[in-house]
């Protein structure tokens, strides 16, 4: 399993917008092969921040499925407008965990 | 349910010995109150970083309640010298999920 992660700054006073935007958008991710779980997280500290992470099955699922899909050209319409700096993705591996 | 979210540089070659030591810090910080669950994450772009997630029941779980505590110390001890720069730890509350 690989994490997709992103920290996502949006332009003020966008938020309410970007989240109905964004709960257009997980369906469109929701469907594609190898996806397997999404959190649109809104931070505390910074109010225009929000953090995603995307559960994938592997690497290319991402990279390479989603980003080369039909699907992906919507999903960027719904929500790259919204975001200020345009964001970096990262991907991550599990290596410890604890608890649930 | 407060998501603790932290993106993690070592020092470049520290990165066994700094797994090895979050090995021992995560059991610290389990048996803390109001601990739900962790996962360390290792970046796939970056071989020097990673990422800390961990569920709190509430923010001063974290930041009252464990950073206060005794263990904080021991916590410290063990994880802080690898860090370069030290890192910027902020909080997350879900907005919306899919997915399991």
């Amino acid at each position: 399993v690989i994490l997709e992660h992103v920290v996502l700054d949006v332009f003020p006073g966008t938020q309410d917008e970007y989240e109905a935007a964004f709960d257009e958008a997980r369906r469109i991710v929701a469907g594609m092969p190898g996806f397997r779980s999404l959190r649109l997280e809104r931070c505390l500290e910074v109010p225009t921040r929000y953090l995603l992470l995307i559960e994938w099955d592997t690497l290319e699922d991402h990279t390479v499925g989603f980003r080369g899909s039909e699907e992906y050209q919507r999903w960027r319409e719904l929500t790259h407008r919204f975001y200020d700096p345009f964001p970096t993705v990262e991907h991550y591996r599990t290596v410890l965990t604890a608890g649930s």
